[in-house]
């Protein structure tokens, strides 16, 4: 079952079937003002931060479904102008997106798209057709509610148009459970027809919501005035009566709620534009006469699409898979780059009482995406270099705040919480997962290789604990620590866990991470000897092959490898498991690492085929564990099929992908792609439930009685990865220090592909043909007509100069 | 404006106009099981603790307002039995609270009646007479919801009985924020009639819902399935469709919901009764059996009515004055006593993410009640000696289970949180209050003098930062510590704050924490003497003599006492202040305290009466702070006329009412007394809006825009001290070490009153009388008929024997 389509033309995902199952998501904002909003404009807006500077009210999991939101109610006024309130004949009302009101069986007449960080939300109801665009322009701290009606109901109409939300008090901590401080030190007024909210033991941090260019008829700036005693957001007072009752407090549960009487001819259609912005009323007023003018909105809006042309246009491929070419071209990158600028903690699933940066996520992150957003993958880096510690491991979670000169606050909350001192951020070994600070290795290399920005390696950031050094210092640390923190079998210790935050060996060892930590070695080889570092490349190159010897000599099963070794000494993920026999982690980062020799790579790859494959996706492990096993890890008290537990999770796929690439299996590679492929299970929606547009961090798997079903979209690992694995290997397109490398791996019955990629400037048009259908391997190269030489079967494409146009052909072979 | 009455008889506040402007709130369970319900079921049950291990989930400050609860539904099946599901002609449904479907316009014909921790919520809709009765039984850990319905309609009725409601994630925090923890490791089943929610990988912890010795037609574990897409707890699909889905999965939303078809004659009632409790499905059997006879349920609630018999019988008064008999012998005891088994963190307000104990409140609660709950204030107090460090200064909030005997975890949470050891938990002087520690010192000598046990002085226990000494070592470093933290003026510093959260003065000094120190002193002093300690009784009696003069040379301003000096030398609460004028807190405890002399507490108590009386009470201070001055304090930045800053704060009013009475005004502290009333505010509701059967923490000042509303009920330290100043200075009776003191100071116009007080196991049966028209001063006492010397108009009566019934005569004049 489907509930919308794909319009790829316009970018835009039309959900057409309103009433889906969960709330499908969708980003707006690129820069400081962010917000989430739902399938029917629930959620909420935040400014920098969805923790500490809340705009918008948010009520996640609850009873109604994800409210509220930025809603647009429409009532009909009957006859009667507003000097006639509440005596009209009409007195019918919707909302422009379909909930909150719900009118129209299961939602019947309404549609929402969801674009590149707009959603417009649109219906046909009563003779009216309506529809609500929200955008944040690119460089204003304002929220547009871009509002157009048009009557077609053949005869002369008389509305009242109000907009609504409810506003947060800004440190989410406070406003979920300190109603002492919340209720309290936040007020609300509305003068010269803006409304103002006043975070008043603050100094500044105030909120307004206005029309653009106009006024409104009145106002309500409290919540419980507007919705009414023991009513909601289904049938609001203030809606229902057909005018908002002028009311306004100082402290209290506050909103902006503005209304204005509108007449339409039958035929005619008008546009409202409701602004709601961070800044004083002050503000309000600037932004209130900037955006009067239709075409500074629609030049605004202009400018949105023109921001993501240029991401977009970085990297565009046109291959035999429209659904490959749906995501890369469009979705996938959007929701990699939905992951760096917000991190992770801004969704229905994390509502902000978490925040900071993920070590790992974030190092991740910002290595898939280089191409289309240097500046912000270079900032996230810096901020991972300042969260390592001088010992060479990175602090888990943290607040980038904490290493930046403190701002201390001009006076103490009365509310005490003793606040830990800098010493108490920075966590022991007990709580440090053995794989965070290796990724960060790749992520700097990736940066490196994309902008060619050598220089980066040489400049100097502290560390969390006190002392500074180079970049280059930090990964040296980085990879002294990996290789210190060994167990008995010389395998890297599993630690508090590894990249997989439920396996917890402890001094136990990892599979997973020593791959890592060889293949962060060969990264940081590459690097030094770009920089001429000859000895330290020497150095790194050969604790690499200790480590290959130490993997194939401990970690091999006899046909996959196994998954790491407990503290006691019992090896997990081997043929002698009954449960947890064959994990992903291990198989696919032997291969993707270089550890692997090439035999043994096949036979690993083949047992995640046999073991893990499923129509939704590869299984994190099977079978499911079903007994709790504290020695391996909280996996054994996790639901079989959920999670980590042998659910289908989704980040650890690409690695897959990325492997059968390796090891020259493109038909298999894309097998597993497309079983992943949230946009080719567009027409299962009732069993998946989440957006088909975004990859979701996992999905239910086969020992679950919910197979199949896909949870928490957008902020996942899997969306930067699935980009990098996609493009990168199954495409082959990478980036080196001095070169461009196409070096792809297809289906055999693929005749090519075609693909532009922008690199240091210049742009490189790539034909890939592939006449004998095989898989893998350039047979000859041509850059611009003229052939390249072609070494080990890899195109090598030396970087043009900026600005130049360049056509590249390789011939497969 | 009323909405209810006291029905005294019963010992209810009976809520007839349902639709209250606030959620009224009550409390069920007295032991480990405890629920927070409003007038409309909604709100939520936890086993010992609201943050770790909370059973209903609940969505506070929401919008619909605070749901859910614990919900009965009922279905007009029509003429179908259940096995025309779907087809009846009936199809009405209604909830036996009015809310969530909320029939009736404005609630009519539904009642609540709020007891003494149980709740009855009745209705007559659509013929059927209803009426869903909460209670906990004393000693099991399940919630009882006794159901009748009688068919009053003329005809014969098919009905259905659907029993609701929401399981929350044990710990409440990880319910609010992270859903990848909260939905994933829970699972719900029902089997032979018995849901079990099951927090998978915790071991144990349990919760069943069943009904009572019968078994259901149909259930729901699902609440998504329970209530349907797109809807709330106003109508669930299942109740709109007549019956559940038998719906149950490893992971999700849980809910407990249960149907059951009955048949009604005309004329016909019966009875169904849900039980919900801690434990497994085994448990659930044990119970299901054990309340299947009504004549269990009717014998636990009576056990519920006598454990209150015997808590209430322990004072009971007959004054003139109804509204404080209806006080004092029903609802300020029972909220005192909530809040010394509740501590603090369980209500509409706080939510359960802050918990544990606040150092000064957890102190007064417990001294305020050791007659009705001797063993709760003893192990209130233990757990505060446990949280006092070796330098004398009290831990300001924190968990008493840090200093026992920590049990690590089997496993280690997946996410990942960095634990503070016990060293951090010790915060150091700058998040200390100045005042916390000093009010342990009269909850350990009124413990005392309640129970006679001068042992406990003697008992060690440990401090919170090493060491260990006895309970009177304890009160000595308390105050040593206060005394060597003085200022400039030598007196003592104001610290992070004192009483007053938002006066933050700093190294700067406050009047109130010189004043509660001489107070603290002469109660330690007097102990001292008790226990022939007469060295330190006479260094102590120095000490407050030298504080005593500090306080009358430095803080006396001419007509009143000054709040405190800042950091700066600037005094607040001057005449020469044009905000802050008078404060409530220095006048009141220059009095209370005893270091004031009679004339310029007269003037002090005068000053009051002049700037700080209003119908609804004492505001804090007056005039309101309008301008950001931290030197004083957070309450600077606080609207007018809320909280802090010049509202009526309830927590002193008491302050006000004892110093009266020591000045012998008695007509002026029962003037204070009825301005604060809740009771005496039941007409109007409407503006106070909160429950007219419980003290506020506060109402908003006449500064404010909502002069008059109450805010914050029943966890507030006016609760004990109330109950404390009404009791021992306007009643004036005070157990000592040796004897019982009944000196009263009432007004002029009193003829006299009566009073039966339980002490130490034998009954006072005390007749006061006031022939004279006098307001305080015993002319002459007879105990038992036999006359008693009388010294300093002071009536003292030897402690009789425990069992013994005496009568005391006590005439005025």
């Amino acid at each position: 079952m489907r509930y919308g389509y794909f319009d790829n033309e316009k970018r835009e995902y039309v959900i057409d079937r309103i009433d889906v199952p969960v709330s499908w998501t969708n980003y707006i904002g690129v820069k400081d003002l962010c917000g989430v909003f739902n399938h029917t404009a629930g959620g909420y807006l935040f400014y920098k931060t969805p923790e500490y500077h809340r705009i918008s009210r948010f009520r996640p999991n609850g009873v109604p479904m994800d409210r509220p939101g930025h809603y647009v109610y429409i009532r009909d006024d009957g006859g009667c102008n507003s000097a006639g309130r509440g005596k009209a004949a009409g007195g019918d009302y919707w909302s422009l997106s379909w909930q909150p009101v719900g009118k129209g069986p299961g939602g019947a007449g309404y549609i929402c798209r969801h674009g590149l960080s707009y959603i417009k939300y649109q219906c046909g109801y009563s003779g009216i057709q309506g529809e609500q665009k929200l955008f944040i322009p690119v460089d204003d701290p304002v929220e547009l509610w871009d509002i157009k009606l048009k009557n077609n109901s053949g005869r002369k109409r008389e509305l009242s148009v109000f907009g609504y939300l409810e506003f947060s008090y800004h440190h989410i901590d406070m406003d979920n459970k300190n109603f002492q401080m919340s209720l309290y030190s936040c007020g609300s007024s509305c003068e010269d027809g803006i409304i103002e909210f006043d975070p008043f033991y603050e100094s500044g941090g105030e909120q307004f919501f206005t029309f653009a260019g106009t006024y409104a008829d009145d106002y309500d700036c409290l919540r419980d005035k507007f919705i009414g005693p023991y009513r909601s957001e289904n049938n609001p007072v203030a809606v229902e009566q057909g005018y908002c009752s002028m009311s306004s407090e100082l402290g209290g549960n506050h909103c902006g709620a503005l209304r204005k009487s509108v007449s339409l001819e039958d035929g005619e259609e008008i546009r409202l534009v409701f602004v709601l912005g961070e800044g004083n009323r002050a503000a309000g007023e600037k932004f209130r006469e900037k955006y009067s003018d239709f075409k500074t909105i629609d030049g605004s809006f202009a400018a949105l699409v023109e921001f993501w042309d240029r991401k977009l246009g970085k990297l565009r491929v046109d291959t035999p898979s429209e659904a490959m070419n749906t995501m890369l071209n469009i979705w996938n990158l959007y929701q990699a780059e939905i992951n760096v600028m917000f991190s992770r903690f801004a969704s229905f699933i994390e509502v902000g009482g978490r925040t900071g940066l993920g070590y790992r996520d974030t190092a991740q992150d910002a290595m898939c995406v280089p191409h289309s957003n240097p500046e912000k993958c270079r900032s996230r880096i810096t901020e991972l270099l300042k969260g390592l510690t001088g010992t060479g491991y990175g602090l888990h979670l943290f607040q980038s705040e904490w290493f930046e000169e403190r701002r201390s606050p001009p006076f103490k909350s009365p509310t005490v919480v003793p606040m830990p001192d800098r010493k108490s951020f920075v966590h022991g070994l007990e709580d440090t997962c053995a794989d965070d600070a290796l990724w960060l290795v790749p992520a700097v290399t990736e940066y490196i290789k994309e902008t060619g920005d050598l220089g980066f390696a040489e400049e100097v950031y502290s560390y969390a604990d006190g002392g500074s050094g180079t970049v280059y210092e930090h990964l040296t640390k980085i990879l002294d620590f990996s290789a210190s923190q060994v167990g008995a079998h010389g395998v890297c210790k599993g630690l508090r866990a590894d990249w997989n935050d439920c396996l917890n060996l402890g001094g136990g060892e990892s599979a997973m991470v020593s791959f890592l930590h060889h293949w962060a070695l060969l990264h940081f080889a590459g690097l030094a000897e770009r920089l001429d570092r000859a000895g330290d490349a020497e150095n790194y190159r050969a604790l690499a092959e200790k480590v290959r010897g130490v993997c194939e000599r401990e970690l091999w099963d006899g046909r996959w490898y196994c998954r790491g070794i407990t503290s006691s000494g019992r090896k997990i993920g081997t043929t002698a498991n009954e449960e947890g026999k064959v994990f992903m982690e291990s198989n696919t980062w032997a291969v993707l690492s270089g550890a692997a020799s090439r035999e043994r790579g096949l036979s690993a790859m083949d047992a995640v085929d046999e073991y893990l494959y499923t129509p939704y996706g590869l299984k994190l492990c099977s079978p499911a564990y079903s007994r709790p096993d504290d020695e391996i890890g909280f996996v054994t008290r996790v639901y079989k099929g959920l999670k980590e537990n042998a659910a289908i999770f989704s980040h650890p796929n690409p690695w897959a992908w990325a492997a059968e690439a390796i090891l020259g299996r493109g038909g298999r590679a894309v097998k597993f792609y497309d079983a992943l492929c949230p946009c080719l299970q567009n027409d299962k929606a009732d069993i998946r439930e989440s957006e088909p547009y975004s990859y979701c961090q996992f999905i239910v798997g086969p020992d679950h009685s919910a197979f199949g079903r896909a949870r928490h979209p957008f902020m996942t690992g899997s969306a930067g990865w699935s980009y990098f694995a996609a493009t990168r290997y199954i495409l082959g397109i990478r980036p080196g220090y001095d070169s461009l490398c196409v070096d792809p791996c297809i289906p055999e019955n693929w005749k090519g592909f075609k693909a532009g990629r922008v690199w240091r400037g210049a742009l490189y048009e790539i034909d890939v043909e592939n006449p004998g259908g095989v898989s893998k391997g350039a047979a000859s190269c041509a850059l611009n007509g003229k052939p390249l030489a072609v070494k080990d079967a890899l195109a090598l494409i030396p970087a043009q100069s900026s600005g130049s146009r360049n056509h590249v052909r390789v011939v497969m072979g």
